[in-house]
């Protein structure tokens, strides 16, 4: 199927803990600690030159990923099985090619990618569990989760999501579609605090593509809605006015993992 | 109840990540990267001078505790809240003290402990998912698992475990009791490796005491037999000859986690 000049198109499914990377994409110049750059220089190696690695979703540093994906091109003499056992076999520990899949010539990670799904997690504990600890983020203040669901709903559906972005490029439309957004809030048996028994809160957000940290200042607006340091209406609010400052905090990245990606 | 010179005895619950510390016990000279070193540098600061924090199980470097149990003195105007904050406040975030409780002043960890439970996880995969890797040891050869039930049994009961310890101590008795042992094998959903899918192991032993090492080479030894490198008679050989030898490898700490005291 997707043979070009002497190479076949692959979809790879990759899972990463990002604690100790910089992020997904490969950076200019600096040393390899990004997941792109890991990836791209075993490609390299399979190929005997220079191979992109394309991965759906652009992760910051320290995210994570229990569903990303990649495409490749890879000379047509290699199997898929093969590929994946030679990635992992190179790749460290807290990076794996969970699957090698063939695909057509055209098919490209982010280009054909129609729907991602980032998950949010955070505590409103002040310590986490240490065994969660570089996957969850502690808020340390008790939400509402009535209000978080009520806002929440709010950002379903195609909007400027310029006030839920940092630094949005100038010129590139800043116009998206969330396609299901929910948020749960569940009891924990976690040790209580101050008398009270910490909750988990987890948000869920689908949609066509994200903005640079979207995800992360939408976490952030949420949880401050649920512990009432903003009022209920802010995320309608930040998506009529596009304006930043009416939006809540850049939540950290040890709480967001990217869960899926659809075709 | 456990004032004694105006101090008060108390247990603390813990958990840690063992991964980066060079196990519980404190280590003479060495810098302060044992789990018993960060708690009793934090009890001294507390008392305001030297003081002990006892652990029930002196678990080697990398190994895990879900449940360890510890006691201490306090100074009688700290509350068990207040010590609990104040802990957890100052350790590092691998390290968790989950309950305090004032106990009678003759309790102590390691000596009034009725029962430790440990639990060792393995799979037969080559490598672990990313976010387990730290809690897993990846033995990378299929098992039987009816044939390491079978073998586990044969642990149940007193016996002289001199054979499945590392460098036993000449005039200690190496007699201990096993309570009950019990092996789980069960189905994963990971990528299949060679055709096959990788199964989970999960060893629970629980004793009235373990030797040095003792459940890490017991869980290499059902391992070996479950993959046939061991005959399936090995653990009563090793507790008939006492021969270290007869028994399986050492496996890493990373599988291994405390998971209970019992008093």
């Amino acid at each position: 199927m997707g043979s070009i000049g002497g190479k076949k198109n692959y979809k790879l499914t990759i899972s990463y803990d990002g604690t100790d990377f910089k992020g997904w994409q490969k950076q200019k110049g600096s040393a390899d600690d990004t997941i792109q750059g890991k990836l791209e220089h075993i490609a390299n190696i399979l190929n005997g030159c220079e191979t992109a690695v394309d991965g759906a979703g652009r992760t910051d540093a320290g995210v994570h990923a229990r569903k990303q994906v990649a495409s490749v091109k890879i000379d047509c003499d290699k199997d898929a099985g093969f590929i994946r056992d030679y990635f992992n076999r190179y790749l460290p520990a807290a990076i794996s090619v969970d699957g090698v899949e063939e695909v057509p010539e055209r098919f490209h990670a982010r280009l054909s990618a129609r729907e991602k799904t980032y998950e949010y997690n955070a505590l409103t504990a002040k310590k986490a569990p240490v065994f969660d600890r570089k996957y969850i983020y502690c808020y340390g203040k008790d939400v509402d989760g009535e209000k978080m669901k009520r806002a929440c709903a709010d950002l379903v559906g195609t909007h400027d999501f310029k006030g839920f972005c940092t630094a949005s490029p100038k010129k590139k439309s800043t116009v998206r579609t969330i396609t299901a957004a929910n948020v749960t809030v569940s009891d924990t048996c976690l040790p209580e605090e101050g008398g009270k028994r910490p909750k988990a809160v987890r948000i869920t957000l689908s949609g066509d593509g994200f903005l640079y940290n979207e995800v992360r200042i939408i976490a952030g607006t949420l949880l401050e809605i649920g512990s009432g340091s903003l009022p209920e209406d802010a995320v309608r609010k930040v998506l009529e006015t596009c304006d930043r400052s009416l939006a809540g905090f850049t939540a950290p990245p040890e709480g967001l993992f990217l869960t899926d990606v659809k075709y």
